[in-house]
């Protein structure tokens, strides 16, 4: 039990019953508009995410999620409109309805098009945050596909030799099917997230490795003093910049919607431009099975001489074992987290 | 004019005309087994890479290129041969082909197919280094497409976590049309190159930050040190290291070729595996234009409040002012490279 700063009220971590998580978020979203399909698939996505070790783009976000809903930046019965066909490549507009579910359409709508041609590719303009974007990848890699995705953001980070903040974190979902499960990586472009970097300057540490910067402009651990900057530090310096300027581009015109910079330009980060790319591992011809190629790299990553730092892990992989304990013992929430949620019923 | 500390030698920077490089690596080519047309288009790889001011990629690997011909690990006459059509998706056999010129293929061979079907991927298998990756992105940009493509590379950095060299670093190009040029993200996955590393260590220098490990196993900006425990950092820690691995899967899935662990155990690295993928933007129903868009998002960046470190440039920005100087004054090479170039003549 630690102390947050903010209230010196002691942090109490819950646990709470997965079956019992979905139906409470499925409660409130009836609540606010959802039909009951519509609720319980976007229950469904936020109380995996927390299943699955991922709070922060869970639970802990589902609050936020609920006023978005009440001040009409997510619509919540809108549905994605096909834009534009072209071959394997489409263009949809997801009329703002909720990040996640328009997410989860246009996953399928790839897949459905990699099934036709080999590869589908869909730009989906005007939706919203997709929470945890590994949920898609997770969804079309156990579906036997490869999936690209990505998201543009508001603008929350600076480029490499910038003093403000004009680019987004822009997360990229990469994921292969591994026998019934996947290897899932979900990265956003800055080093640590402002999620993170709070929770460090609550609990008083400091970040492992420099996070941003510092009034002075110097690189630095000290988490409070990138909150005061606002700096976060780029993945890389001027690779995860360069990649998340690149990323914005594509989902930018592949989608035909609205880029970081305009999306900055609104009272709230809403109308997201997003990229889903899916290609049918079955429609290839390889000498070797999927689940051949992909244990043999697993395992030879695994095979790798741990360093100081600890074992050698392959993206998604701790999910596994999060999944069963809090399967087991019930999800971990912060109970004044869980407290602002049962307020929304 | 520096000494380097290897021979005590001076390193003296000759300034060779374009036309007059192009000449001389064509010349070379065509004694060791290329024919006229493959000859000269490979020698354009090369000298265009140099004169863009990539010219780790280009004449200073050039003397390399030529040894493995010699060698035998890469056949100046191979052709790429198809393996497998599923509609846009493709899989080609590179038949250790030269890299540069099977890689110009599938390039053009995606465009083909996503002129077709909207999007079009080629994974190529048994194929050779492509050199400077970004190569491939101009080409397919100023066409007026998006690019994407990766290369798996022998084992030469290790995982987040480990101590040995498991993983490649993989080098990933992003491109996208700007006017009659292109923003092209052309990133390996390391944080420096170990050409990067070996020159700061010749000078003397120390690397701006952290590249790679000590013997001490920590994080260090003492080139010596990384090129003494050949552990190089990965851009980002985890997240370099994380998209590494799944650069490597995607490569060797997609082209049923050979994963960075199966590379490593040959004698030299040949064989590699690679992924080209294209999108016509022409086939996409835009309000704005392309040119629009782009300009829009560089612009933005471009009205960043530099800090500290320099000016906020976009991916592949230093290339035209490169250009533009060596075309006119000609090409910077280091006058033991070009002395080891003339003696393959």
């Amino acid at each position: 039990m630690t102390l947050a700063k903010d209230t010196d009220r002691p942090v109490e971590m819950l646990r709470i019953p997965y079956a019992g998580m979905v139906q409470t978020f499925t409660r409130i979203l009836l609540k606010h508009g959802f039909d009951p399909e519509k609720a319980d698939q976007c229950a469904r996505v936020f109380a995996d995410s927390s299943l699955e070790g991922v709070s922060t783009h869970g639970v802990n976000r589902f609050p936020r999620f609920v006023h978005y809903v009440r001040r009409g930046y997510v619509r919540p019965q809108a549905e994605p409109d096909v834009r534009h066909r072209a071959g394997a490549l489409e263009q949809w507009d997801g009329k703002l309805g909720p990040g996640p579910l328009n997410a989860l359409f246009c996953t399928d709508r790839a897949m459905v098009l990699a099934r036709e041609s080999g590869i589908g590719c869909v730009g989906l303009s005007n939706t919203n945050h997709w929470m945890r974007g590994g949920t898609y990848g997770w969804r079309a890699a156990r579906a036997g596909f490869v999936f690209l995705g990505w998201t543009n953001t508001i603008a929350n980070m600076p480029a490499w030799g910038a003093a403000e903040c004009r680019l987004g974190n822009n997360p990229l979902v990469i994921a292969v099917p591994y026998h019934d499960e996947a290897v899932v990586l979900d990265m956003a472009m800055s080093q640590f997230s402002y999620g993170t970097v709070e929770a460090h300057a609550l609990s008083g540490g400091v970040l492992p490795m420099p996070g941003g910067y510092d009034a002075g402009g110097h690189l630095t651990t000290d988490s409070s003093a990138i909150l005061t900057t606002q700096r976060l530090l780029p993945a890389g310096y001027w690779k995860g910049s360069g990649l998340a300027l690149l990323l914005d581009l594509l989902a930018t015109l592949l989608s035909g919607g609205s880029s970081t910079g305009e999306i900055s330009t609104r009272e709230a980060e809403y109308g997201v431009s997003q990229v889903f790319l899916a290609v049918d591992l079955s429609r290839l011809d390889n000498s070797r099975s999927i689940a051949t190629v992909v244990t043999g790299i697993v395992d030879d990553l695994h095979r790798s001489a741990n360093a100081i730092e600890g074992n050698v892990r392959y993206p998604g992989e701790r999910v596994l074992s999060a999944r069963r304990e809090n399967l087991d013992r019930g999800i971990p929430v912060d109970s004044r987290i869980w407290e602002e949620v049962l307020g929304l019923v």
